[in-house]
């Protein structure tokens, strides 16, 4: 994508999220629309407003995650085609001129106070949490002089880019926390094969019975595909009814994914493919044997010698051994 | 439990969670304790200040959930010993003489708005949103004459109490939308057996190979057990390495759970077993022929025989037929 | 196949095995040439000799059985075209004037003995039994004045084209026992889907680890393949090296049956497909809904759409819903 | 088993079988019962006129295999204590004076001359094949005096033992040839565990659906426990109706075989424990981490202590990390 490619993205400026857009090649010089929900962002590409939306999906301090996986699984398809990870560090952040001791109230998003709680019961015990829609609504509210707060936590881009003081850094209580976040595309965005790739799926669980889910897994196992991620969520129409999000290493055109996504295709019709997409840590995982692409080749031809009458029933494999 | 019984609960006074508390029996008449995370709830059992603490885990409005599972997961042990399902219904409240054309402001939780936003867009389409730590803290906040916003949204039971002004009911995008949530002991507690339990446990993932969430999951299998829940989340070190977060149909008393349990101790010794207690729903699940107590014991009085030289070889249950 | 086709039998003329062979439709006019083993009858169809054979492989009276699959499962490759199932019955025949009180000295195939033995002890209790290379060679001897025995064991359809004395009918001990035959084509024989057939297959274990096994079932079972034989068998180095032979329900064209069978030549590519044929009990087995043809062209169409970037990752199955 | 112990084995005198007996410590200086069948082997220990009786299991050229399993699986119950492997070796023996270029009739069991036929086309190209019950029947035959056929293909010890004259040795196709024999007791004989053990079970398959024989087989890898050797078995009430003979590696007082058989007789009431006995390879499997007795002993005390109420849930191997 270029710089004529238009993103949206969770925002407001300056969020974490926008920082994952940022890693984008070429985003610096595309359109950025802030969106005040996950929801918002990918009805933007579903309309055709925008090219592509970044949102976050795991551990994310603004918002989103399980939400963002709903969001995406139901209503007019979308395809994920890119994740970004995004190391999360926070400042404690004031106007010129206030010193720590000074601070009564702070500001942020409920879940980045929630990951600052035992610096703050350490450094600013008195202070008073006040809540904001996100961390970068708080620190641009201290910078527009709101005074119901005097103090916010937000990230260090954001710190330096409205020109505020840092009292604190690197205030989380997790050091080396990252966030990830999903690129989201058009229904028909497929991004070319890395060899480090992941594959998102939805899977509707058919029928609720012990081993269900074992049969779902077991398409996988049986192709040798590994899963990074696996969640049941209640569809939403009734408690005890269930889908399963799962994250699979490799992707579509790897042909243990392939045929491992017909297996489910013949067991969960309703079955949908998020999206392939390179991993944001390159870590490509070693593929057996059995279950490479020149294996699944090799099995295909033999199969297509036998019912073309051509073949004998003995493997090339053997009679080359 | 008794009237002498005392809780925590994820305050502050009237959020669906102290509905849920106040569902459980003798409840009422008890000392109940706001605290204002989960995690200080869940530690003042801990520290044996309360006996029990109520906490959401799933679908809630007022946050919890994963995080509700991590705070349980980690830590000194605890045992989650009931659950209880509260319906969520939304209302918009004012003070006495507001009319629903006069909001301008509306605060909640984040997680409330986001449930009540279809409504909000097409009947206070120009309200700006307030986020507030939890929909009794915006509903407090108006009875409290708090002027920074002039409606809120939460439940109907806090209006009531607070003696607020209804301006609409049942405002919630989702209709029958149910929460559930937890009731968590101290680190022996073990409930009796009802014959419709649920089980939950962590499971580390002891190797990251494609199969070795299928070994776990096939120990549940192997028994007839059925799953209602699972989930994986990243242990928080690094991120790639798993445990696995599980609800499994039964009773750590009957024998089929039992079974899996040591199999799945075998597996990956690090498991945490979190409780058994009876399902919400009183919805028992059917139990195999093959995976019954008594299933069980003819199959160990079997084994116990051969292995005293008493036995045969030749099973009973095939003597009798 | 015509009167113009050649036929080999495990002979000689008159044994279980040439009445299974008259059971092909034609072959009463063909042209059938007895062979002394199994091995020779098969060689006989790899050197051009003759169209097919008719060998036993099941239960046979008349020897074969696991050195049949031995013999078929190696050297030059086969095809099993078609089997035949024949019914087993003894008679006890003498020369005319033979009375049952003179019976001193019987003479059979060992098989055939062992399964008339309590007859013989009840009714011939101290006849001499005298081996005999088949029931048919039995039988023969006694009509061409052969004298070291006085009686036979064989087939009613030989004592009949023998001219010989029935001392006594329906001698075997299992009434009711039923031996079957295969017929072995050349290396390209390929016969057409009936919708009741059987596929038999070889497959050498790869890894002799717990589970190896397993994931060679499971290919079957993940496409919900039953198998009505399997058998482990050495292959002949050494003691502990193990090969399989199994018969599973089901034609190399039915979609489920290709599928297992790519599955198997990647785990193990020196895996040899024996023939898929008609059953002769004609039995079709329930193919369940995700394991159907339709399913299979489904879930292909599907992955297609997605890889030429004109699906939209929904299943149509799910549209139409 | 002492001297005063008494045996029965496939006779006559010299099979060998009776070399499988000898190898038993102290059955040289025991009584030793020669039958004329497996089953008539068997039923003198099951009436008690012997203590054990030694029967061929497998790649027997005098007979039994399949035959043998039957014979052990239905009836009255027995046990196998121990396994022996014979290696076979075939001599071209006659009576003094005969040189090779005169041999026209050579008698033998079948299965014998099956086995030494490549040989026979070579070198005796125009001798006739007598049929025999034994090899032993075949050489002894020759000592007597019989003159019905002038050499015999038997034993080395055999020759031996009757002063018989050697032709040609070693003449088997299969050079290293080995077979299996068992040590068949009464129905309580439960032999000692050695560490390198095989256990000998008959399964009836409960239901016939694909994934029924998956489900037995799971209960053994799932304990990690190998199969050397599995058969599915015809129950001879009608075909189609199965059950399965397996050879699994470890002894019954191994904590993962005695769960696998409890698992088994869950699914399969009517199993049949045939015996654990020592290896006659005395080859030991590795046993993985997660299926040792302490394994299974750490499960067995980690849920004793939850049940108990002592227990805190959390691994005792966790703590001790």
């Amino acid at each position: 994508m270029t710089g004529s490619t238009s993103y949206a993205y969770l925002g407001p400026e300056g969020t974490f999220t926008e920082t994952a857009l940022l890693q984008v090649p070429g985003a610096d010089a595309a359109r950025r629309v802030p969106a005040s929900t996950v929801g918002s962002a990918l009805d933007a590409v579903r309309s055709g407003a925008v090219d592509a939306a970044m949102v976050p999906i795991e551990n994310s301090v603004e918002g989103g995650v399980s939400a963002t996986l709903d969001a995406i699984a139901v209503g007019d398809p979308l395809r994920i085609v890119r994740e970004e990870l995004v190391p999360i560090t926070f400042v404690l952040v004031a106007r010129a001129g206030t010193a720590l001791a000074d601070v009564r109230r702070i500001a942020t998003h409920g879940h980045a106070w929630a990951q600052c709680r035992a610096w703050a019961d350490k450094h600013v015990r008195d202070a008073e949490y006040i809540p904001s829609t996100s961390t970068a609504a708080a620190a641009a509210g201290l910078a527009d002089g709101e005074d119901s707060f005097d103090a916010a936590i937000c990230s260090p881009l954001l710190a330096d880019r409205l020109g505020l003081t840092v009292l604190a850094e690197d205030i989380g209580d997790v050091s080396d926390a990252v966030t990830r976040f999903v690129l989201v595309g058009g229904p028909d965005a497929l991004t070319p094969r890395t060899g480090a790739d992941k594959t998102t799926l939805v899977i509707p669980l058919p029928v609720d019975h012990p081993g269900a889910l074992m049969q779902i897994l077991d398409q996988f196992a049986a192709r040798g595909v590994n899963l990074s991620r696996i969640e049941s969520r209640p569809t939403g129409q009734f408690l005890g009814d269930y889908f399963f999000s799962v994250d699979a290493d490799g992707h579509i055109e790897d042909a243990r994914v392939a045929d491992a996504l017909k297996g489910l295709h013949r067991i969960s019709p309703g079955l949908r493919f998020l999206g392939s997409y390179a991993r944001a840590d390159r870590r490509s995982s070693p593929i057996g044997r059995h279950t490479s692409d020149a294996a699944f080749d090799a099995a295909g031809a033999w199969l297509g010698g036998i019912l073309r009458g051509a073949g004998t029933g003995r493997s090339e494999g053997t009679q080359a051994q």
